[in-house]
């Protein structure tokens, strides 16, 4: 095979042919695969099913002397804080600790901030005439979907291969209409970057116009790695904290992909300023999260240390599934010069960059031989990629078997629409 | 003894010296006893120590096709919203299941009302001049500091033997400002008052001026009598439909005082419409909620029926620890004539009404014999009760031994600021 730019009209239209004739044969297997969703797969769910009974007595369930049955402690256990800032690298007194959903927690957040402002909030920001979000992308469409949900304008910011675009950056936190950036800094959704150091060190260092500006660290991969050893994360409390910057950064974590997702613990870290204001906010909204669940999870987990072994566990069952897909792209695409994409060491995602003006078709293609993917354009602030390029790929639920067969049928519609759009051109 | 009102001066000081002289043995004591918190006790939370290890292994863990460990199925479990139908007498389309707060439901709800509109609103709440909302008084503190949170204008309602005024009630609501009306129906929080049907009338018929006045249906005590057979409720959400008012009711129930405070599981039931409306915004909220508590839940708690027979568990835990109360008011308190109280068939609360304007001193010489109690005011909006005479004793919590002593210094501090405020006055 050759790339598909060298190929003459005429290799293009056999190559077509044979192509769609490929597809068709695909599509008559009449497939159900699922490359969609971003959650671990019943393999990994069954690692921690000890943690489903180790509370079974009423003695279990006091941590310390309170008895976690009852009602109080909102901001979360003891054990639970420290369990969190042990993860994250900070301290238990910057930790609040939440329920099911991180994304509740963020979620919750903006919606406190536009109702009743932040702490270092001027006004409430629903007294604001213009609210804009730095949103780097392509990025977790459920991030953009919170912000675009009220209504703020969504500032894309290209991603690098260090992280956001900090030039970019750096020039709209001047703007003090701008109150907010989402970041996902470690493995980040959907291209798995790793934000280096002096992206990380530039950030916590921002010289925001608006007081109340909130950085939200969404740190879901902290400790996600599955092709590589498990490496320290800088701290951007203490580095935003060093900057002059204390109040500025909202950092979350969950164990959803590491537990139960829809059934783990969240937490939010920040400021110890902050976190009282907040936790003043959220005590109106709830008497407490749920701490049977929270002393569950640190009995279980115990450690970061022991957390991390767990982590292998996940990481042994992942790879296999990342690397089917890698190498059916390797060996399918890459010699075609048709895409590119990236080859995660950790996270859930690979984010593949099809021909510009292909994404849409290709994953339209892909439904109708029976892959589900992620809609095109769900990585971009208001559902629109601009280039309708990325494809977000997630190989953690199905098979090693089902994810050979889904790739073959991506690969074939990468091929083919890329084809036609090779053909309108020539 | 007779009544205080029929006492000389002499009288009345001769007992005053009595009854100080007691209370300062009863200080040195240097009891520690607490009546503030409607919460269950321990041996209430020891009756659902089975739910903790009845999901043990991946099997377990199914319902229907569904692996609850895993994202997904927003509005709850099935089997839960058919569970808590059941409860509240209504159908599974109108049912939400959220997370351990049905408190974090409805203040979610106000808030999206805020930020979003409900269904019917011409506009989110946020762009409105005023607001108000009708608050049955005494009532429940964490339904007030709701909507004083959000900065509402609170219109205390004042409550009779059969619910909320009625008259005031429909009169109020011509308002178009009046955007809703929190009610706790059945063993209403303080005062145990169950609606009347003349009054769950009148309210699912009321006709609002506000197109999208909110009617919140707390129904926390729904299954909760401890001294008398269960009885059924009427079903607000048809009989509001049946008035014409199909979208106005959003009710709220949770098993917090069922199985765990702080660890149970909630809902939100009102038209199919309304669930719809709302599940959208509650999607960009969270993934889901805790599906795997939800699924122990309905596995321990089975159906109405059994989940009754659990409740009668709790009701011969729950009756003595009121009896000791009422029994120390009847006996000490009733020859005097200077206090009312409820005497409640379900809920959680006494509500006592002493001489008016001496509500505080009363709890504050209960604090100093080491006596706490729910602050004085707490059950109207901010805190404020116009007359000082509202106090909500919590038996549920101490032993019944404890339950007497603090009783008795209840009884002898309630003598005090009586004897105070007669002499006072002659």
């Amino acid at each position: 095979m050759k790339p598909y730019s060298q190929m003459t009209k005429a290799e293009l239209e056999t190559e077509q042919e044979h192509v769609l004739s490929l597809l068709t044969d695909a599509r008559e297997l009449h497939l159900k695969l699922d490359m969609s969703r971003g959650k671990p797969c019943k393999e990994q769910l069954d690692l921690s099913m000890e943690m489903l009974t180790d509370l079974a007595s009423a003695k279990d369930c006091l941590a310390g002397e309170t008895d976690v049955r009852n009602y109080g402690v909102l901001g979360g256990l003891p054990e639970a804080r420290a369990y969190f800032a042990e993860l994250l690298g900070t301290t238990p007194d910057c930790v609040f600790v939440g329920g099911n959903a991180s994304l509740q927690l963020m979620y919750d957040l903006i919606s406190k901030a536009v109702t009743h402002g932040l702490k270092n909030s001027p006004t409430p920001w629903k007294n604001r005439k213009t609210l804009r979000f730095l949103c780097p992308a392509p990025g977790y469409d459920r991030h953009f979907r919170i912000t675009e949900s009220f209504g703020f304008d969504m500032i894309p910011i290209a991603m690098t291969e260090h992280g956001p675009d900090m030039d970019y950056v750096e020039q709209w936190v001047k703007d003090p209409d701008v109150v907010g950036m989402w970041c996902c800094p470690k493995f980040s959704n959907p291209d798995g970057i790793v934000y280096d150091d002096e992206t990380v060190r530039r950030i916590a260092a921002l010289q925001t116009a608006a007081p109340d500006f909130a950085l939200i660290w969404d740190n879901a991969y902290v400790i996600h790695e599955f092709d590589t050893e498990y490496r320290e994360f800088p701290d951007i409390l203490s580095l935003a904290d060093a900057a002059g910057n204390r109040d500025m950064v909202y950092e979350f974590a969950s164990t959803s992909k590491i537990t139960f997702p829809g059934a783990g613990i969240s937490c939010m870290a920040s400021s110890p300023e902050n976190i009282a204001y907040l936790t003043k906010l959220i005590g109106v909204q709830t008497i407490g999260f749920d701490k049977i669940n929270q002393l569950r999870h640190v009995r279980f987990l115990q450690s970061k240390q022991h957390t991390l072994e767990l982590m292998q566990k996940h990481a042994a069952i992942l790879k296999p599934h990342f690397d089917v897909v890698l190498d059916a792209l390797e060996t399918e695409i890459a010699p075609l010069e048709i895409a590119r994409w990236t080859k995660p060491k950790g996270g859930y995602f690979i984010s593949l960059y099809a021909m510009p003006g292909t994404a849409k078709k290709t994953l339209s293609l892909c439904k109708e031989a029976g892959v589900t993917m992620t809609p095109a354009g769900a990585t971009y602030p208001k559902g629109q990629d601009p280039f309708d390029s990325n494809i977000r790929i997630a190989p953690s639920v199905p098979s090693v078997e089902e994810l050979r067969e889904a790739s073959r049928i991506l690969c074939l519609c990468l091929r083919l629409t890329a084809l036609d759009q090779l053909l309108k051109l020539t």
